[in-house]
């Protein structure tokens, strides 16, 4: 068979078709000229399984996997179709969601529990490496937690130690994922129509690791069968997520590195140089990476780069690890998950250090054909492949573990070889963005509400807020789609927050930068963006930092004028690439907070219309917010916009809006360009 | 479409093939007579994925699901197949195979927590309905859980207050799910030996839920790609499962509602009675069936009863609820996992009630077709159809519930139609042990220890332990293979320890009675069996229960004579049946406690050959126990007597057993029997 396939040439993708990102089709190009098999080509020979992808395989026992016949052409009368045991399309399609969620809650939330415990450290100073950086933050969050920040003495309010706040803030926060009572605290962010809603609906979650246990056991052969009750705790579940598990790792984060900030950098592959040492930081979770941009930027490694031969040392950054070290310390950004492959592929990356979360096991096998050091630092995220370097990381002695892999990459600069192809694109971007400095950018005469966004909302200029998440997806136009619907949504002047992948794409596209407003933003929203001076799309962070959107809605129902909970604000949310199970999860703790929210590219319950149904239109009346699905960007675009329109009209601010649209000659001159 | 299966007869399954029950063919072929499909129609109609089914389908992420080409004909030289990630079949395999870990772990483990609230309920003397009814029980498990139950007092050491021992217990005991820090403290009971083991291979589970959650987060894309990595959290999971929430859950059980102790009872659909109101319990959380037994024994639902023109009521359970009111109350057992359909087509169900796992959302469908009462009563465990009734049951009001559910049953006698047709088959059941019960009957001269058990070993007439469990799979002939087992194994003087369905198909067969020693054992074990006074085939309990075989064997390391370690004694695993997600998570519990496992029917590695001889032979280096795959029944029990041969040879006491062997004219005697 090995025979065969060498026979004809492999299949491989047509880089344009595979990307719209120029450096991105160029390096998909030289992988294949040098015979090294990308995502890209693996998406041409291996089709997904189109029962699987519509969500209808039950694969939950040995006596399966039930592969249940597709519904094509729709279902007539009643839907026969069961697997052995009788589950219904609807059972097996609410299982494999809630799995999703149960493992893209689990993959934030274990991100956060990471945290905490580093954090727990830090507060017990039993390492040199972290420490309290943010106390302002620390003493924000303090409360949320019942965590005192004052203390009585003799009848005189006093600060409390600040040190005895963090350590109380470590041990409540850490026993928020198994404590045996009560509920998470942070429930009580949300706005109080929102926290209320939840209770009569039964989704408060318990604690963070209970939900995700449940979700397994309901979805174990012969326990739920009823896909409402199934989504009932597929929503705990994510609730748990998103106020609980990912709001903790971005809080805790916050104290222990610094709240991001505006600041400056650039994108896409462009950012490595032919004469730096090039270390690629890749995963999600920021706690060696941080070691490591402070070991970079020290003395005794620019020293021992130059002994090197080399210019310097230059970080970058792909997923998510990248988006926390651009948002704190400007760190640029290499490129989005689909693009991890393509780093190596330039021959320019000496090393790649990783840690969890979206990394491909291919990488193993594309480092083999070029020079470049992988390694892998975490104890739960190893590689199979001999040729992976395993450094595990400790918070103990994270500064050393941080020097060895800036070492190891310095070293193997000398390694490189003569074949270098740095893709010459990359595009300016302004980061750092999140709930506080969008509050002061864009916050009243104060600059301490967000009474002015409300205000350019109520007044038309601003049409509404899109929130524009996720992954790449290879089955889909790499970063086309991520592109399409943001520009498409500023356009129509809908200020866009963006995280993950998204941000990354918007960033090699140079949609992160207050000049592109004039480019492509509806009259409205440049105008605003002129007047603040700020990008049209707000890179707001990482995955886990969606948890600042959430806040972010809050604060604008706190503001006023926008209704009681976020269900009212008009705003949609948006993942037109996304892939993995964590977006799910999003997806799910975002509906559940009152934002319509529509996925692109595919989505998993096709194969199960009734529970479909129930996602895209029950949850509505159940929660304020709902699914839906959008493959065609422009579409996916303007489902959002009319979502937003409609709950301006039902806040009666849509009158102020069409006066703003009757500016006909800017939107025209908008339309040619 | 519909209209073209119309045309044609549907397919059905041939009753003699499908199981090796005579009542449970009599009812397959009444189904298909009366029209009404079972899951043996099913499995005929509806093919297993080959590819799912082998472990090699990856639907972790929404680019897939990613099938990788089956290995037929082995793989020549490197395996390249590889998922859009490049996740290997190694990777694939291990995730899919520790998700089933999460999932089975999460069942027993979510059931063990529900013990443990309502534990709780009557620690705090919440609830009339329970009670502390074992105190000896629970001082013994206190010490376990660093409860004291003793107190010192003005020098003297006095016994503690009962109530206080059982809310401690109760609060240490739900702490163990979620706490912050430390390990589980059952740990320790296993030997020292194995828990320094545990320690040294990095498998200390931390509390229950976060080894759960831990998989799903190293399961999910780009994460864990190292199955050596992922095997590891999956062991560590799956002792969070054995000896956490299954050993809680069995131990805090029999505080609630007694020890089980040897009793009598008989098992099959025949017992069934025709003139008697029909109510079968179905399901594995004993916590509302308990309260269904009190109030059905009560005078008020007899007279009720009688009123209603019925002789009694006739109750009888199915899977596991069924094996906890049968061991601690001599419920007859109904039937196993894949005759719960078969129950109500008798005709004679006037109501199922149903709590958690192994429930099969057919029963709606089947029910529909006759008089039967489908009643849920878990709020984690409904069903879709719209015939289903949902009593939520909750422990603050358990007799009430109960007596609904009883008088449901009742008031639905006279519904019953005229075509009922229960199969007269049932055989006589001895049941209900375990480790103080084994301790009792096998124990030595002041029926104090392990003793005469070990002895007995050692002296080669019994010549090991074999621990048979597990589910019914429809995809191998109901039943046959645990009888055909279970048979091969005590006919070669191997005692069985059972559980599950496996402990049922054995009631069924008549296996669980003093009596069939003559007629199947080899004649060490036969004399054992008569000398004692037991069944050469121990009926254990419920899947949870399989903790009891943890700690039993733990008593014979004790005992001295065999061995350090639970891997020394010449003791063998199986589930020659097996089926659910629960039985992966046992199996792999029971892999690393030290004992050599079979599973029959089919294996989820299979398409993963490096995977799976990681698990089948690297496992024995590491923990002196390890998995297999033997469909064949015959085959199955001589793999396991093999290795019980291998451990006597290791132990030295393979002459004894040679000695006894040379008893041939007795041996012949059976052969022929």
């Amino acid at each position: 068979m090995a025979e065969e396939k060498k026979a004809k040439a492999p299949k491989v993708a047509d880089p344009v078709a595979a990307s719209y990102d120029v450096a991105t089709q160029e390096m998909i190009k030289r992988a294949q000229d040098l015979g090294v098999e990308t995502c890209f080509d693996r998406a041409v020979t291996l089709k997904p399984c189109n029962i699987g992808a519509t969500g209808i395989c039950c694969k939950n026992c040995g006596m399966g996997p039930c592969r249940l016949p597709l519904p094509k052409g729709g279902i007539e009368g009643e839907d026969t179709r069961k697997g052995i045991c009788g589950a219904s399309p609807n059972t097996i399609a609410a299982r494999n969601f809630i799995r999703m969620i149960a493992a893209g809650a689990s993959a934030h939330s274990d991100h956060g529990r990471c945290v905490a415990e580093v954090f727990m450290s830090a507060a017990r100073k039993e390492t040199d490496a972290y420490q309290i950086k943010d106390i302002q933050k620390l003493l924000q969050i303090a409360p949320c937690l019942d965590v005192a920040i004052t203390v009585e003495k003799d009848g005189e309010v006093l600060d409390r130690d600040i040190d005895e706040i963090a350590l109380e803030v470590a041990e409540v926060a850490l026993n928020e994922w198994g404590k045996a009572e009560g509920e998470l605290k942070y429930l009580k962010r949300a706005p109080a129509p929102r926290y209320e809603l939840w209770k009569k609906m039964g989704v408060l979650p318990r604690n963070i690791d209970r939900e995700v246990v449940e979700i397994m056991h309901r979805t174990h052969i012969g326990v739920d069968q009823d896909y409402k009750n199934l989504m009932k705790q597929g929503t705990r579940c994510a609730i748990a997520d998103g106020w609980g598990g990912s709001m903790l790792a971005t809080d805790l984060q916050d104290v222990l590195f610094g709240t991001p900030y505006p600041l400056q950098s650039e994108a896409n592959l462009g950012v490595m140089k032919k004469d730096h040492v090039n270390l690629v930081i890749h995963g999600h979770e920021p706690v060696l990476s941080e070691m490591i941009v402070a070991v970079a930027q020290g003395q005794e490694m620019i020293d021992y780069c130059k002994q090197a031969g080399a210019k310097g040392i230059q970080l970058s950054g792909i997923c998510c690890t990248a988006n926390e070290i651009l948002q704190r310390h400007g760190v640029p950004l290499c490129g989005t998950f689909l693009q991890q492959e393509l780093a190596i592929i330039t021959g320019a990356c000496d090393a790649m250090v990783v840690d969890i979360q979206c990394i491909m096991q291919n990488l193993a096998n594309v480092a083999k054909c070029f020079h470049t050091k992988l390694i892998t630092t975490h104890p739960i995220a190893k590689m199979e492949q001999d040729n992976v370097i395993h450094i595990e990381f400790d918070e103990h002695h994270a500064i050393e573990d941080a020097k060895r892999i800036v070492k190891m990459a310095i070293d193997n600069y000398a390694n490189r070889g003569e074949d270098v192809a740095i893709p010459q694109h990359k595009n300016p971007v302004i980061a750092g963005f999140g709930v506080e400095s969008i509050e002061y950018h864009l916050g009243g005469s104060f600059r301490g509400s967000y009474y002015t966004l409300n205000d350019n909302i109520i007044n038309g200029r601003i049409r509404g807020i899109g929130a524009v998440v996720g992954c790449n997806n290879v089955r889909t136009r790499h970063n086309y789609d991520h592109i399409t619907v943001v520009k498409e949504l500023i356009k129509n002047d809908v200020i866009v927050l963006t995280t993950g992948c998204n941000a990354i794409a918007c960033g090699m596209e140079g949609l992160l930068t207050p000049e592109t407003a004039q480019v492509f933003c509806g009259p409205g929203l440049a105008e605003v963006c002129e007047t603040v001076g700020i990008p049209p799309v707000l890179h707001v962070g990482s995955c886990v930092d969606n948890s600042r959107i959430l806040l972010a809605a809050t604060e604008v129902v706190k503001a006023g004028g926008l209704g009681k909970d976020i269900s009212d604000v008009p705003a949609a949310g948006s993942a037109p690439e996304w892939m993995s199970e964590k977006a799910i999860s999003i997806g799910q703790y975002v509906v559940a907070s009152g934002v319509y929210t529509v996925f692109g590219t595919t989505f998993p319950t096709s194969g199960a219309p009734v529970f479909q149904k129930y996602l895209f239109e029950d949850f509505e009346k159940m929660y304020g917010g709902m699914w839906d699905f959008e493959p065609d960007p422009i579409k996916h675009a303007h489902k959002m916009i009319a979502h937003i329109d409609k709950k301006r009209a039902a806040l009666g601010i849509d009158k102020a809006r069409e006066r703003v649209l009757m500016d006909m000659a800017d939107r025209q001159k908008l339309d040619v360009a």
